[in-house]
């Protein structure tokens, strides 16, 4: 976690952590890694991690605007080296790390996640832009449940003790593949379920997305709804019965000087740069124990922000941290107290 | 504390920190802070603070290599603004902010540091490079010396309740001057005193330079180092009647991968980022107690810090701050058990 050690990530009561099957695959190597004991002792992280199939950044490399549409970032052409091919086998593509030829299958997914000693592994999958239209992400989803299959294999007989794997349901924005999607991850048997591809261009198609595939998904399995982490949605999300999430959002917010706050207006959001924060004697939140709020005031993160201080995005992002944990505690005490509506409600109208 | 908050340097165990008089003038402003209630409430720092006097940096940008002379950087010309006029009354120059004209003068400089509201204030000073030369060198010093009297005399007056002053000495690498530049440093009666300016060309000098300046001081009066912060000219000032330090060495080192080690053959420096630890299961330094010794391999510290992680620049400046303060704390115990010198051998010929 960008700027933190392990040790406080758990601190501010994380239980899981994601690891980056492609990015680990490519550097350091999930080889060196399992040399030196595996990823939970490589970042001293002592609690659960689910890896990701690699899938959703080795298809990012062709399809450009997948990270872009689903993470919000701006398209990096020439900085990704590109996929040579993609095959019923898997896909060949360059490394951005120096140019090399490589190789992601479903097996080689799952010998990477293997290697790393993941908890949780995703299988692999392709993750089909919104704009791949309805041919190409029928065709794919198709090829995504052979590989589903195919890493259920290599698991029963590879997997290291203890991890479990979790299948993906893809189908883009049609609810009759995401239907069908949903269906064949479940008769696959995976013990959890991830819910990943594109969820459409706007949040009200990305709530009717993600609730067609919940529909067919049985309740006794955990879900898990890839790189969605905006409070709105994560507030629709679990009130739909998704159980956890992974986001990059909240510690890139942090890196470039934007705090989460009380203030749906704002989308939750406070730009510390602002000029009007300058000479702001109020910390970033009143209510909020994290260090920045108890100790600083905006004066002082807009200074450190706007100079580039490491320490900005530290204390940022323990902030972001801090905001999110307190919001999934509040929305899990929610449901076990039968009053989620009431608190969701409270979120989405609380004033900053 | 780059990458850390005012906290965890605390518990790392140091006393004291040093605010740059120049840097916070420039911006987020002294006036700002003032009414952010001083420094120490601004960085939330609860121990003593030694502001510096500005002078080191308003004369770096003229003379250009006097930071890199005694901060082994590298010169960035073009980078910083240039010096407009230097007078009697102070210096004249272009902010590096926004390229407005600034004045800095001796009190000036002692204005900026009772707003900042810090325990010690160093009196302003002309920072002579060593190519300067004997006659500008001289000149510069007697200037140094007036300045000392009107800093003196401004802080009388004007101080905040609670703050002293030190005087600098000057001279550059000459005798009669450095011894000079003491005697008129001492005569001025400032509580404490601080050895700055050029101090030669290499090691030897450096300590010939401290030597003659420290003969000349009185024994109760604390004497600060500016600037110096390499292991053996450590062990070398503090046997030699050095009382406090400050350098950006050990942080910047950190940013830069390279940890503090006990390897005096290597300048107590390990480069993180050298491909030999890419695989290597040891710690930085087996017998550290910090938190990247404790929890990480050198093969994980490699790989975040070629990866250019915010998490490498933090782990590595806990090490080398923790390295800097056990070394302190050695040399202290040293001085009060009467075993100074066997201790410093130590130092100087531990192995990796």
């Amino acid at each position: 976690m960008r700027s933190l050690q392990s040790g406080e990530v758990a601190e501010l009561g994380y239980d899981m952590v994601l690891g980056n099957t492609f990015h680990l695959f490519l550097n350091p190597g999930h080889e060196r890694i399992a040399a030196l004991g595996g990823l939970h002792e490589f970042m001293a992280w002592r609690r659960p991690i689910i890896t990701d199939s690699g899938g959703f950044q080795v298809f990012s490399l062709g399809h450009g605007t997948v990270a872009d549409e689903i993470k919000g970032r701006r398209a990096q052409p020439g900085r990704h080296s590109r996929i040579l091919e993609i095959s019923e086998d898997g896909v060949r593509f360059r490394s951005y790390i120096d140019g090399s030829e490589r190789f992601m299958g479903p097996e080689t997914s799952m010998q990477i996640q293997a290697a790393l000693g993941s908890d949780i592994a995703l299988a692999f999958d392709e993750c089909t832009p919104f704009h791949a239209g309805r041919d190409y992400t029928e065709a794919s989803m198709h090829r995504t449940h052979r590989w589903l299959e195919r890493c259920v294999a290599w698991h029963a007989d590879n997997a290291p003790p203890g991890q479990v794997l979790f299948g993906i349901v893809q189908g883009g924005v049609e609810r009759d593949l995401r239907e069908a999607s949903a269906a064949a991850t479940v008769a696959a048997g995976t013990p959890g379920i991830a819910i990943g591809g594109s969820l459409g261009a706007d949040k009200d198609q990305m709530r009717e997305v993600v609730g067609w595939a919940i529909e067919a998904l049985p309740d006794e399995r955990p879900r898990h709804l890839l790189g969605i982490g905006d409070v709105d949605d994560i507030v629709y999300a679990v009130g739909a019965g998704i159980d956890s999430f992974d986001c990059a959002t909240p510690t890139r917010m942090a890196r470039h000087g934007t705090a989460l706050v009380p203030d749906p207006r704002h989308r939750w959001r406070l730009d510390v740069r602002s000029p009007k924060n300058a000479d702001s004697a109020e910390p970033l939140q009143s209510d909020c124990a994290c260090e920045a709020c108890t100790n600083h005031t905006r004066a002082y993160l807009h200074y450190l922000s706007r100079a580039g201080e490491l320490t900005a995005v530290r204390l940022l992002t323990l902030h972001n941290l801090t905001f999110m944990k307190t919001l999934m505690t509040r929305l899990e005490e929610g449901i076990r107290s039968g009053t989620y509506d009431q608190v969701a409600d409270e979120v989405l109208k609380a004033e900053s």
